[in-house]
């Protein structure tokens, strides 16, 4: 049986608190079960320079851990003087992502960043972070075409992350850290609400896995996806 | 007036909320209105190298600030690979501050890393991480003790900071951002629960300030900090 | 039509130096059409420290592109301090996919590590890097069982990777840069020589892609596979 | 009874040579007793990008010290890759005294930058290096105005500085580095010379300390500052 | 004997290949016996920033060592974060000796830069280096004036370089790893094909050297360089 | 005529200060004219790593110059974050220098750490700074001689340096800043006090130097260190 005596399809409860610290143009507190990310999202009358003059905008991330976020302490990046390969290999990911929902071109000159923080973390620390910062990223579109700095919607959809793995033979949905540090085979899964897929990212832990195994986690991916969100859309709404 | 009518030596509401996060031995989100600091104490079983084999232990601290804390979005000091002057200033201040409240020969050969990383800044970041700190740090304390792994109490006493400044020729306790940006005189003041002090640092930022004034801060110090104690007390309680 | 004249399903000509310098245990320059890797195994008589004394090897590896292998030129990572995301994103990826086919108990307490150097680069670097980090172990740890050193062979099988995407609409394996910079949807496989999959990372750069295209994908990979496993094998013979 | 048989409102003595080194448009060495520091004064004409076109100037200031100018080398900053914090928050600390003295609106759009050097170091090594900088500071100011390129002076007084402190129990003034390192509390006082305060920075190192100590302390760092004051003079006359 | 049976002043067998990668303007394999570097010129139509608007050009070179091109790994560089002491000689070197062979006015307001990555090390990388630094530079030039970018030729002489030193008190000319380690004086010598000299650098590793000795090794390094040049013209040709 | 008045083969005033600083073991300023450097021998019962055990000693160097030592003011390295190509550079001559004059198993398993640091800097920095530390360092050996702690004299003679270039088509000894900036060669000369060389460096800064005249540069740097060695005879006598 998992953990708090979940089915193998679902994923631990998902909660989306909007508006959890008041400078951000977006700003949201994302808990699936007991890993807990703010993500924000920062707008800039700007653009990167090598986009500047092409009328078009830009979206980028940045994650960190706070050092106590973990079972045991981590150093602080900022201490150690450098982002670690982990952490850049999940914000480029949360980047990309979250660039996929966005129009660059209707967005015009300016940049959104979204920082994920992790402030409790159990596993799932970047599905979730890609599924907050889609909502905070809403927030500030929407901000913006509230202020009519926006004319039209740049947004094409929503934009929902999940985990699935297989924990001792079997293939199971949103691990978390117990499952996650014995699953033989792990996978990010990032789709779009129309169902179509932005990443998948999937690594033998342990042994390799199989084009059936495979198959397997997809559609896992696939049913939680589908209600991680509604739990954006209940958020929204 | 002041901001939300508040009297000159009134400090803004004090809300300190303990084990906010579950992996952290101490875990306290404190609040000065709408200041927010998670404070984490974390205790390793060895010493710095400095400390080896003298039957000490050590506590030491780290402040960091989320990117999106602030009204406008600061660079992530991690990406940027260095800790600014600021940051190592105020985490210097919290590790000397709390070191003051712990007989560091009763606390073994440990250390205890507490980790001040502000969520919402709306000026005090540094006043409110002292004071969370404080709780932190005897949260792990008690743990340590619960688990007979201490035998005598190392805590010497409650340790609170509070900020205060002249804004507009007026000496006033506990400045909000609105406040600390236009302060002509800012200091902070780090005491203990017998009512002497730990540290005193006050700036000019402006006009210099004249022996009266100083007297007058320190009195207004001295009302704030008190009134900290008592939501420590009942936090604690 | 493709550059080359080539069908969908066909990679580059694959082409397997080994011993192409002289000091490594394992040395091969791997070529995929104009991407040249070097590709080096060292041996170490030591592991890092996380894994003093439990018995068991380690394998991991650093990736580099010299600054003049690509169209126009890149810093140096060396002269700029750091090394980027994708760097860092890619040594993980080859290092985990290098660890996929060895026994590490079996290996011993000694360390391997797969240093892969682009010294021309025209698009799937990483997939390159991977084949030709195959053979360079097999090369080392064949020299370590000569040598007496390993009485066992910790091989598990050949490891093999491949790019696939879509281009114009069209599923195609192995692109080159001109394919790459133009790709919809980007995917690397790496496969163990049973059929097995060690990792898949596919990721839309433009338009998110259905549940079909990524069959479709995946049936190429395992077709381009399988014919760098032949040219691995021819290599070794 | 003190080392060199100084009273306790005593400083060392205070020696200033001005025009030490000569391409610096102000070059001092101060020396409080053993302690030695080459203060230097850079013009240069621009300002920092935060006050590009607002009409006024700025003042920093930077600190180090020379590896051996301590009883046991310490390592060299440079080839460590980084400024301490300490190093840090002496160099915030002198160029915030140091601006406290300029109408920097007088100033114009121009910078100075204040260098501190130790050579030897005895304690007070912060406060040797505010006062002599400030010599500095009006050197270069002064050679501005015989320049021409200054038509009004945009000092608006002298800057010193001490450290006073408890030893043993006793208020003293002006810390050697014997006492300085067995010090119960630590404050150094940085004055305008109309007796008014800029900076004002208690620590208490071993116990906290009561009001009445703090008196006691501030009062004889203004004995102290007055000495220093007819130093200044003196070398400036 | 000397290793191969080489007389005291013959260089190892020096090999050039041109065109050795694709992308850059200027690219050579230089080989001195099993010393190998790739060198490639790349060429930027701007200047660095302290040369803008005074019409001449700039040359400057970088150097690095694949990890594994030593007989034990090396650290990579960029993994560490800064280059060596010895990379940033060696670099400057480079930089030095090929500005000496252009006319930097004549070269207009554009950059070339010499990269030389060592891909396989037997003694005597730097001097390979600016042999076949040489060459890719002349080939980038030419590429500049076929191309009518360039009017008129800036290139003022080829450029050679070569290692002589002092083995078991012998003078011996281009020294071999097993010499080089044993060497008493290591010298490197950088000539223009007219015999005159850019740079000689000499260095008693063991005993100091002697006038005669001095000489005796200036004589061999002339010798040198006019095999080398035979070698450059022919790959010129 | 050379700035001065002098000679082409006189170098400028040389003065040697001994015990210049206090807590040193060595501690020497040196004056070559304008240019002055402070040396310090630091001595730590330990050496690095990679002599472990070996038996014998080491002596290092490093160089640095104050911000303010220069015309213009440059950035101070520390605050840059590393040490550029030119201070790594020098501070390796240095050592490599001062390493031939010491017997390192005569020295036993020791350090001595020469600092090197430019106060104010008028040309020949680094001549200087060898000339100096040669005496710093015999202060030092023989502090551990008087102590007791080494039995036999490690020293084998003294060192000196010199720059010599040639100045508009004549060669002089001991450069200036003024004849620095506008020498067509540039050479530095380390010899030991029985007339061998121990570094010699020439470097072709506009045209490439000729045999006549390498020949005629160093009959003057031979003439100008046996100055400099008389110089050092008379401090240290």
């Amino acid at each position: 049986m998992r953990p708090n005596q979940r089915a193998d399809n679902q994923p631990r409860p998902i909660k989306i608190t909007r508006r959890y610290t008041k400078h951000a143009e977006g700003s949201v507190l994302v808990e699936f079960g007991d890993t807990k990310v703010i993500c924000t999202a920062s707008v800039e009358e700007s653009v990167p320079r090598f986009l500047k003059g092409q009328g078009q905008g830009w979206v980028t991330a940045e994650y960190g851990m706070l050092p106590r976020s973990t079972h045991s302490r981590m150093a602080r990046e900022a201490a150690k003087g450098k982002q670690g390969g982990r952490t850049m290999e999940i914000q480029r990911l949360i980047a990309r992502s979250l660039r996929a929902m966005v129009d660059l071109k209707a967005l015009g000159e300016r940049s959104i960043t979204l920082d994920c923080d992790v402030i409790q973390a159990d596993g799932g620390t970047r599905t979730a972070s890609i599924t907050g910062a889609c909502v905070a990223l809403i927030d500030a579109i929407n901000a913006l075409r509230a202020a009519g700095t926006l004319k039209t919607d740049p947004i094409k959809g929503l934009v929902a992350a999940v985990s699935v793995g297989i924990v001792d033979g079997t293939a199971v949905c949103d691990l978390e850290y117990s499952e996650d540090s014995a699953a033989e085979t792990d996978m990010n899964v990032v789709m779009m609400d129309d169902g179509r897929m932005i990443e998948v990212q999937g690594t033998a832990e342990g042994e390799p896995f199989s084009h059936e195994e495979l198959m397997k986690l997809l559609d896992l991916a696939k049913q939680g996806c589908h209600l991680i969100f509604e739990a954006q859309r209940q958020a929204l709404a």
